[in-house]
């Protein structure tokens, strides 16, 4: 048995409408999970090794279920485009060069090195179509602690010839080649089936990777219902389904027993894939970033949130620009409020709590127990550090918490553990 | 004469809709203003100091035209409320702290130091109504360097006991009291009369404030049509007026001749009040960090600049949560875009050059030539070094400056002029 504890203000979700603060208090962990939070140690923990993190507020571990691992080297550039328009001008053409493995160890150190500091603890993670560069992003993320899902891309159809799989049985070849190199090769990171989106795969390829998925039993990651120009050219690619999730639902990649599976997106989902996405728990990767930048609009999550479907939220780097969970946080409660105010005031906006509870207990369920320090969660903790914001009153820890987010500011974060392994 | 040089890439919008870059250039500097960019060092100026910023970016100064600085304690704080519940639970209670001169120091210095350090070179600010305050707020943003213009806040009707002025006369008297302590005392810090906003001011108030600002010819700031509620309760206090505008021009206090005039919102103005700002040369503060927090809405930018009205950006702290002006450019794209996904399809979103173009010469156009390195511009210039963003690939200086603004990192500012004086 291994224990240990930091010491500071502890915040975390006890469910989508609470947050739990205890001031400087002790955060156990046993055997890399969470065992109680104390005021004193308890006997037993007596002689635990404590960390003290002095006045800093102590947070569970971000989950973002959603980001391109290629995309990282463009974030914040060539924002003025819409998805497809955007997609072929600058997404497409960047992980193109994914197939030099010099460039992707270049970008790819980068990108996790960055991962790393960030307040995100779990990632699920596209790569490029690349089986060598793919597998070489996930030695780096194996590197950092971090415990992630990472997909090596499909996309046999109506990409451009530099980033384009010759057929199905090449795209499915190269994917079992890759699961054979990665998929014990691991400790934290982890192979997820991605087909890029419907546009990127014919029928013939989401049967091999289907068929590949119920082999390895994996998780499934994708893209749905994002923007209306990728709607409608969905339904003229598959006009026997009544609408987008179908598209993959057809195929069994659409959730449901054994096929955990996270749609990015759903901002303009229809109330029949709302029922199917809630009858299959599928997750969704809630990119209120992404969604603003490339004008897609606005997701109804507080919709999901009452009708009980999982949510999580992504950064979608590089649709998003920021690699910061604590923004994506802010992100989701001003969309939402914008929402209410623009479009339909039957849904109200997301509270801070809520969306706290979405980047943490709401992501992190897509990986066992995780988002929280309630006992028996992995220990997945963020010590940040806010003194250097200086003010003239007294504050509570739960309003040092809200500005903490709302600034989103990399310097507060000075430590992190994942499944109580210290980061650093 | 004085003169010296800046050298680094040199990026400055030439009009709303072009951003000039100039590639390792000399930005020459002389009394004050700026006098040319070059390649190499003219004949005349061949001996002048240059400061080398090496790889850096240079912008010129951001223009802040509506925040308030006793609000910087809670930013980031209480942001789950619409306007007037925010401004009766959070704002009023905090703004009458600073009839505690003690308190007003410390806040206030905080406050002013972090200006100082943000990438906005003028700014047109609100204090508090009280005088002492108010003053001690104007000393110390004098020592920053900043060119600015300051509030003493009137409001003598609806507001709590703590925070009211005894009656229109008292107000008055006040603001003259101010005015007479601080209209000639600095060199770089100049009174602008505050109304707060009209459900905050009795008929007789604006009366006397209209005859002030005749006297004094002081500019003029408030608020205007910023949320729905706030518009209804302006309509019932003045029956006689068409729209919210109307409540100021009938006392002459809405821009015209010699009265130049910020209203700060503007988000949901009828036509009526639109075509008035345009015929009184009114200037228009987009604010959409705020106008997202407290659930406002969003302003139509596009339609204001389309028909020629002045337009700038304010951080609006604290219903804006971040004083990064670099964050105000992106806030501002990102509503846009959505206002243009969910409201309106006639009004497209704002491009990075326009947003550009509302931070530097839409705001700064209220200072004067201000906002711009053409020729007899003042020599307000902002030195970025992003050098720390490691990207895999080569990027264009127009690349870097698009992912600097989006990234809005404090960090990245490493030096300040504002009319040619140094800051840092």
């Amino acid at each position: 048995m291994s224990a240990f504890a930091l010491k500071g203000n502890i915040c975390f979700s006890q469910g989508k409408n609470k947050i739990s603060v205890h001031e400087q208090s002790y955060l156990i962990c046993e055997n890399g999970v969470c065992a109680g939070i104390f005021k004193e140690l308890p006997e037993g923990f007596l002689h635990i090794p404590v960390r003290d993190a002095g006045d800093s507020l102590i947070i569970p571990g971000l989950s973002d279920i959603h980001l391109h691992a290629p995309q990282y080297s463009f974030r914040g550039m060539g924002m003025d485009l819409e998805l497809l328009d955007w997609l072929n001008t600058i997404t497409f053409p960047e992980e193109a060069k994914y197939a030099d493995l010099d460039y992707a160890r270049k970008a790819y150190s980068i990108f996790t090195e960055d991962l790393k500091k960030s307040p995100t603890t779990r990632a699920c993670i596209f790569g490029t179509l690349h089986v060598e560069s793919t597998e070489l992003l996930m030695d780096f993320l194996e590197e950092t602690g971090l415990k992630t899902f990472v997909g090596k891309v499909n996309m046999d159809r109506n990409g451009p010839d530099i980033l384009q799989e010759k057929n199905a049985e090449e795209s499915a070849k190269a994917t079992l080649h890759w699961l054979s190199d990665t998929s014990e090769k691991y400790l934290n990171t982890k192979p997820i089936l991605t087909p890029r989106f419907t546009p990127s795969c014919t029928d013939e390829l989401m049967k091999k990777l289907a068929e590949i998925q119920q082999e390895y039993h994996l998780p499934v990651q994708s893209h749905l219902s994002e923007n209306m120009g990728e709607i409608s050219w969905v339904q003229e690619l598959c006009p026997k389904t009544a609408f987008y999730g179908e598209a993959y639902d057809q195929f069994g990649l659409f959730g449901g027993k054994g096929c955990p599976t996270i749609m990015a997106h759903c901002v303009h989902s229809p109330e029949a894939e709302i029922e199917l996405m809630k009858k299959r728990g599928v997750y969704v990767a809630h990119c209120p970033q992404s969604n603003t930048n490339l004008s897609s609009g606005i997701a109804p999550v507080r919709e999901y949130l009452d009708r009980g479907l999982h949510v999580g939220l992504g950064t979608d780097i590089a649709g998003g620009h920021s690699l910061s969970m604590l923004r994506a946080i802010t992100d989701a409660i001003q969309v939402s409020k914008l929402r209410w105010r623009l479009t339909d005031d039957s849904l109200k906006a997301l509270t801070f709590e809520e969306a706290f509870y979405l980047a943490t207990m709401g992501g992190g369920e897509f990986f066992g127990k995780v988002g929280s320090f309630l006992d028996g969660y992995e220990f997945d903790a963020v010590i940040l550090d806010d003194s250097f914001y200086r003010h003239p009153q007294p504050l509570s820890v739960r309003e040092r918490l809200e500005r903490l987010v709302y600034l989103s500011d990399d310097r507060c974060i000075k430590g992190k553990y994942v499944s109580g392994r210290k980061l650093f």
